[in-house]
């Protein structure tokens, strides 16, 4: 962008941890503000620089970032919208921006999911509730509080438009953040919401003990397996073996913190997932997931055998140990070509 | 393979861990000989079912597998070579074997390196010496001591033919041991002698405390970076996702065995090349695999940044805080088509 031009102002929609920090990021480039519901947090920003419940007191946000509650003020004034709700809201907050915002402006998604019901993109549902305005998606290897305390890490921004593309990832970078472009947006919105599922995959490992070599294995066939789905629903393999399959996945499944990890390792602990989701105060997309990649894949025609047995395991009454002897009795094919496990 | 035909028998040069771990293997479906220079190893595994020296003594090898010290009984006798050698004793062990081997015996490497010096992959040299017999590689995320222990593991076998493939791969499977095939030996063999290099870059990164976001970023690179020279030399890009890619730098990257890790991590302690070759009592290849990199990258004319950074540190005195400091200066492009970091 050259300097004679008015810079975007960018509004980030939620006050979550990962909106937050996007908003943090695009804060030092441009004007941003953040929409939060909570009048609490809107002060915290505003008169504090931090988000002390999503990021606790030692990330200190910058004083460029503005936060409001007042949604039409933040629709209004907005030349870029993140999205930063969570899949369920997503849908209520475009209709309600559909109302305010101006025409053209892109929305980038932060969302790594699928709309319960009907299994939609998040640029899928753009794209129905404000046609017209260019729909893409921010995605990557990014735990948000290693990002909001200055860690290095990437992400990759997918838009339809790579002009575009160039030109928004400008907003999202910094000395810290690398954020790379594609145009493959179906690939890494498929690569968000499938990879939870193979997170629970390796955690249940951990709890059978599986080794170093096993965990490889189940990831690369975790990627090979999300390529081929990828691939059915118009997306590029390419992206799968990227920052936001093979890349988020790493971190998903090595992560003590990851959600998804968890409830595989407890569910090797011969625990129910109703047991496992009563007991932790935050959702685990990947449960959710599983019998979602298989309706896909049976409208696809695809065999993905490490989904089916995390399915038949969530839903079905499978243990662990026959989720595991259920892969490897499966002959190996060829690596690229073969259908199974 | 019908029952009515002669079972092939396999011939396993080289007594290492790998070696043995993979004639312990074939022992278990066909009839399976090892040879190996040290008389003591020959007996280990003659009478006591044990290699005592490289697996410990934990470790029970099958009855059925026999070890010589006669090299012209055990190539004489040979279907089948799996080759266990070091790259550096290759070519010898091959020259020697061509006096006696009948033709066309397929001969598999094990080997995840190129020959000093001409910077040659174990299939060419196969080629040269032994025309005529078909040349493969076996590969994947396999730390030896896990596989022998019983741990579940895949491994890609790739050979130029598939229907020759899809035969020898069924020697080299158990319950637990996965094999999958391919036809992109030099892919295969390329990843092998690239990843070393992207595990010392991350050996770096943790001694300079990069968190799980950094260490994702720089695999997910590492695995584009490694594509982008494979498919120049001619491999193909699905194979750096897979097994041999992808899958053995995660282990090479997080195992606490890795040695090329381990050097990564010594050198972001400041200490010298030299100093931490001298105390290691191991080869890590990845050391001298960096200007072999920066060689190829000049003949193909591609630009590897994070391959350029690990050969400054080695060899051209940089410090680890500059190599990192030397990536994340550069602009990221399109995540699949960008030439850069």
């Amino acid at each position: 962008m050259s300097s004679a031009q008015r810079e975007p102002k960018v509004v980030v929609l939620g006050g979550g941890s990962w909106g937050t920090t996007v908003a943090a990021i695009c804060a030092r480039r441009v004007p941003t503000l953040q929409w939060v519901r909570s009048e609490q947090t809107a002060k915290d920003i505003n008169s504090h620089h931090r988000n002390s419940q999503y990021l606790g007191d030692a990330v200190i946000l910058p004083e460029s970032l503005r936060a409001t509650n007042d949604f039409s003020e933040a629709a209004h004034c907005a030349d870029v919208i993140v999205m930063g709700v969570p899949s369920h809201g997503f849908r209520a907050v475009l209709s309600e921006l559909a109302k305010e915002l101006r025409p053209w402006v892109p929305v980038v998604s932060l969302v790594k999911g699928l709309e319960q019901g009907t299994n939609m993109r998040m640029s899928q549902i753009v794209n129905e509730v404000l046609p017209g305005h260019p729909a893409g998606i921010l995605a990557g290897p990014n735990i948000a509080r290693e990002v909001a305390e200055g860690y290095a890490a990437a992400a990759v921004l997918a838009m339809p438009d790579q002009s575009l593309a160039a030109n928004l990832a400008n907003l999202f970078r910094t000395k810290r953040f690398r954020t790379y472009t594609t145009d493959d947006v179906i690939g890494v919105e498929m690569a968000g919401a499938l990879k939870n599922v193979y997170a629970i995959a390796v955690g249940m490992g951990y709890s059978l003990g599986i080794g170093e070599n096993t965990r490889a294995m189940v990831m690369a066939r975790a990627v090979s397996e999300m390529a081929k789905m990828g691939e059915a629903a118009g997306g590029h393999r390419d992206t799968f073996a990227g920052l936001a399959g093979m890349g988020d996945l790493i971190v998903t499944c090595t992560s003590q913190r990851s959600r998804n990890r968890h409830v595989g390792e407890q569910l090797g602990q011969g625990k129910s997932i109703d047991e496992i989701i009563a007991a932790m105060n935050q959702v685990a997309e990947g449960v959710k997931a599983a019998s979602v990649i298989m309706e896909f894949a049976e409208q696809y025609g695809l065999n993905m055998p490490i989904a089916r047995e995390v399915d038949g395991v969530i839903n079905h009454g499978s243990t662990v140990e026959q989720a595991y002897r259920g892969l490897v009795a499966e002959k190996p094919g060829h690596e690229v070509h073969g259908s199974g496990f």
